[in-house]
């Protein structure tokens, strides 16, 4: 289209229909996106692998439906974050594909085309049953934008040996999600284990002075393993977005 | 003397020199103090053993000496924590026996008297280079306290075989004192391994986000290993302290 | 069972069954924990004593039941915090000897074995009524854990004559936890009491500036009584259990 | 004046020299504090009895020196805060009368005449030997706007027999003055003992997690003595002239 | 009791039936608060003349009935503050004296016996009608302790003119209570216009960065009037308590 | 009135049926906001063109409707904000003019007087889809107080292109009112882009560390850009109340 | 230049010496800011009133030296903030018409040329004497960018008489600046006085509990005067930079 | 070593030199680390490429010349972080080899041996020139680490133009690290124009509410793009070691 607009004032001044001046001032007014060739092509390269997402948390299950027609209508994936059932039923009847990750609170509808070609698995890790909502939006998230992965949860640093007993699948991985709350210590501590990159989630388990994830926040960003960066407290898409990213092959 | 006030009012009331109500209205008008019997006694039991401690933050030279001058009058050992060379010296020149224990600016003068029994062995352990200052206040605090000390310095949570291999020394310890900024992890890792009371001190140390030890201090707040109890930032003292009275015998 | 498989390798290669690079492979893979003797006998010595705990926070009925189904099933002794009526009828009809203690919201299952060996008491000091809830997590999981637990409560600071009068109690404590919210200072006053070892629990009673209980949290991280180690907020459970970690004979 | 020149505008009315709309077009355009009586007033009275008072941090000694000529020509008394010895020398040049409170670091002018009649005595009172140079300036300002000051320097809550040692102070005094860093307990202690207004100064004394006087600060405001009322941090000036007001006779 | 119980001691010594080391003994176990005569007294001189102060929240109907019944049984006056209609019905059934001020969520039940003398009276000060709660807390608990209040609602800052017009009631009180969330502002303008102790309440009246209160409690403890001191957040019953002790004739 | 209570007052002084000094008491009198000529003035002057403002959170249906009362009844136009369905069936069964922007949550009620003058439009721009109650509620009210409004929602810094199609709509716009939750960083994009007063109202759309926009809020009054100030989270009443007296021709 | 190349693309498709796609690919590759036509137009239309501004506060006098002599080049005014003295002589050295506002902190450089044409007066109010040099930095920058400047300083709401004799020029004013730490309540009071906008502009000035600029940062933001917006602490160049964009002429 | 001692272990149990027995003790006995194969392995592998890191502040430079001593013997490469040129210069005199990056403060000090491959390049991304030492401190951890980086120093989102005008760079890059201080926007911005990992690392350039680095750490742990994730305020060093990890070829 936009291009398309360039090239058709390129032609009425070839063809003499349009002086340079015309020209000109026809491209100074064009709006900039039309302009935004790098931009345009860098989304549809993203889309034709990655699925779009809609953050559910605070819209109405019409609002949500009504991204969600628009994004499948363009023959794109789908991700549905903080969902619950009841936008679950709502996008199931409409669209038979929909999967519902209850534990992660996300929908997904895939197209069946292809994914991207991915480096290597990721490995998901948790500190405890409390932190696994948010390790499981970590993992599926992960999935759903096509990368194998391999959870560990339950494996917090008052039990090392749990944790060591995973040093399998902990050095096998491309890409390490670490999910922890309280006091936040284990992405300090896989990342002294491995050698692949670590991106911590502070959860806002706890209570009293964990101050709703903050002290797992800082721990993390604290790290003294320096192969640590940390997303968002609770977000575990964002960890399973940016994992993904990294685990993409380019 | 108070005591003997006491028993001087009471003689005279046996020796008809005083009526009764006379004698109540004596004890009436004695400052509670005076009547602290269990206050003085517990006092002077702890003198018996702990030293007098001065915090020498914010005191000038001739202060210090002065209160020193009264302890050590009246018998009992001296812990002058957060002391500089200059304290050092000035104290020295009056008190020869004073020693200066220069990376935990503590300055002990003891007067030789037998200490209190102790339980066992305190471990202190601590993270970084940076954090040697703190356990060294620590350390020698429950050193001139009476207690066996076994310093492990630098074994941080990033390189977990190096605090793995001191398993011998943290399990034979009677308490555990862990010294940690940053992300202050080690003291749930350390409360994880072993079965005896720790003790959390968060340090400065760090920068940014660590808010001057606020981050090392939530995070040994929320430690998943339940026996571990915290002291303020940078509170090496107080942590030695709390130790010896925890390995003190009953 | 592990000692055993490196018992059996190593025999295997006595028999001449297995080569010394078999063995070295065999033993390269074992995973980290199997080596963990120290870490494994001392959670069996652990177990042996103290019953197993599962913080119910966040869990479902379900959940709870089978974690504790299969810790009873171990033998060790079942203390679950932070419990309601309805987690504890579930339990009691599975497990008979459950027994709900209810201000405390602890549900305790004890297999009638001994417990560990105790030093002396633990004395439970709260500021106000409001604090008790937090106070008796602290009492409750001390008694189960095995100790005489002494209670203290509404002896706030404001009317020092009640905590004057609690003398013989605390002078008389191995351990005591002080228990308050609002302003903390019922730990400076005990601590500047008393010669034996006090846990300090900042509760979340207050309101306005009292921030959740921050207010209390960092009154007695600053406790002028360097006896004094602090749990996080509302963490009744933790100050018991570190407080029967200090009160075991060793 | 200002009521002067209204009066001279009605007279002028009378008096035919001047028209009602000239009137209300004159006072009209009075500016507003010309109209205020009652503030005017009330600050004639104040300064009868009150210094005026200048907060000399970050002020230049040349600043100071006017704004004090300016004062002290108009017959007030002065008050001079966070002052230090330079400021004193240029002061006392050319005001021979004043006077330097050096650890209160304050300087005083007073002009000869009589104060404000007071209800009582003041009483201030501190933790610690540290908080000294807060109480002096609480304890001086108090003097200097006319009230007599009991000083009880040191009797911190970890010391509870020397507080209690006071009680004749405390008890005998028409407000007390509490000073106090680290914990800030003192306030609510001495709120508990005494029926007078209490005013909490807290105080920047302390590391860590006082963070600069925080701690104390929370404390005071979330006291259970309820007549305690508190100030900013360090503002034993604020203290003393609250207190001063409190113990006024009206 | 206590007192007697020392003078019969004191008798027996006189008597003959105890030796001095006898007396000794027995004096030394009292526990401390027998002692405590002026602690005593000075209870009992408050409770003359102030009511006994029950906070209802997070307390049952039965544990806040209970209490009011031991008060009351002594003769005392009662104030429950934060207390609902249930808890007023329960009461009021029980203790037909009973009063229930709504907006201020006070229940008071009063003696019939004559109160303190008073100065003065009190004047309260609130900035907007979402303030009026707190303020009628302050109000109503003043009037309970025996004061005149003059109410002066819904004159914030932001219109000047209607705080101006109050001038009468504020230049006319003892003590004057500024309530008021938001930015805080009114605490410092009323502190400017007159010459009497302010106590500032900030409110968690506001949104945003109003921070539940917190913003109008760092402009009341920042205020440039130096009369202000401050109380917790909506603690309007402590700014009534402490004014009316200020208040108090002595 | 004011002024013709005054100019009676003179008239009567010319008219000698009142002296000077009673003319001088009767003005002495007067309360301070009937001197405030300038404050009526302008009170008069704002209420001819902007409605007056009712705040309804925490009002009882009563309430509002008795305020708008008395508010319509002086013929002014009427804004509430905060408002909900049932407000709005009270007040339109009332008055039938009221109209209700639900998204806003604002209720109007014009009197079909003409309005101020304006300068110009007004943009708002606003991160995403959750911001939009906070955006109309800005957009409305300026609509209301007079502006033509242009508004430009969903357009995120995430999707830099979907901005810079907006482009003609913010370089026209006298003033910008930008909306975001999140990092906020919208604001200073914006700002970097235009050339008018930009007014960043910050939301505490987020979750984590967004501390209820805290995050935007920070981000907003550090812009890099100069013309962006800042109003309260989720004040988009305030911005677009700004932005309409920044917009008003004068 | 890039319209200029541009402009050469469609004359060399005009004259048939490059293809259509030859063209659509060229202009395809031109970097984005080579379109950016509306920003550079404004950005030529800033720079042709308004100066450019060096932040000073971290360059070295040779960088900001480099800096100034890249603007002054291309004959823009200059405004250099938070500059020293030493700064200064070397810009003056070279830069003759160099001036140096010395409170302000601020240096200018003016080419001589016509400033920007403005609507009115910029009032600029500050609470004491040490938010002078912020209140300069505002007042220097709104007159160095073209608007006459109405100083009134002093008047804090301590002494509200002082104030409200500012009447005249706050009322004549276009926009206000109110410059205010410690409580920062000026920005209210003088926003419900005024009918223009207002700028609120915290200082860090004030100690303890202010935070630094914390107390009147929250302050104001809470302003219950609608009119109020807020830059950041200390931020008196962005105030008056903000102020003089409102005050433009448009 | 301890693979070879294990070997030697069953060797002589081949040989039957050793009992089962003997052996079993032997390998209990063997500490922790001496197991830690994967852990030996891969330090092992991680030194073949990466240097190793000393993080000079806060250590003597006696003590930094130790370590580096230490590593440098061991042939490994060597990065020190926060050096000044003191350190530089004693470094230098042993190690000639030692290069230093004055801006970045860093000191490298490499072997000559080949490096790790890489993927690809890293952008380094700052927003002011006050954030360049950040950013070369970034810049230069990933080049001694082993990878080509692209600097695009400022390019703050308020002159979004010239950030568009990187895109080239910006696109073409495997990791990008963007360092931004104040609002930190800039990290959304670039991670909304991207498709590859972006790493935000917050500066504590700024002042007053930019809290020395809060904002920007906020701003960007809430970005609205996915993809990016943050390291701790300042933390160069971190990014560029991170990115580094994300760009090696595995």
């Amino acid at each position: 289209m936009h291009p398309d607009r360039i090239r058709e004032i390129i032609k009425q001044v070839k063809a003499g229909k349009m002086s340079v001046d015309q020209a000109m001032q026809a491209l100074r007014n064009l709006p900039f996106e039309d302009m935004g060739f790098a931009v345009v092509d860098h989304h549809r390269q993203l889309r034709s692998g990655f699925p779009e997402v809609i953050y559910c948390e605070g819209k109405s299950v019409e609002q949500v439906c009504a991204i969600a027609r628009r994004i499948l209508e363009q023959g794109s994936d789908l991700l549905a974050t903080r969902a619950g059932e009841e936008m679950y039923r709502s996008l199931k009847s409409e669209f038979p594909k929909a999967v519902f990750h209850k534990e992660a609170r996300i929908i997904s509808v895939k197209s069946g085309k292809g994914g991207l070609k991915m480096r290597g698995s990721i490995a998901v890790v948790c500190a405890g049953t409390s932190d696994i909502p948010v390790a499981e939006e970590a993992a599926v998230t992960a999935e759903v934008l096509g990368s194998k992965v391999l959870r560990n949860y339950d494996v917090g640093v008052a039990g090392l040996h749990r944790l060591l007993a995973r040093g399998q699948d902990l050095l096998s991985a491309t890409v390490i999600i670490v999910v922890a709350g309280m006091e936040g210590a284990l992405a300090s501590v896989v990342g002294g284990l491995v050698d692949c990159p670590v991106i911590g989630v502070p959860t806002s388990v706890g209570y009293g002075a964990s101050f709703n994830g903050l002290a797992a926040l800082l721990a993390m960003l604290n790290s003294c393993a320096s192969r640590v960066t940390v997303v968002n407290i609770d977000n575990g898409f964002g960890a399973g977005y940016a994992a993904s990213v990294i685990n993409r092959a380019r």
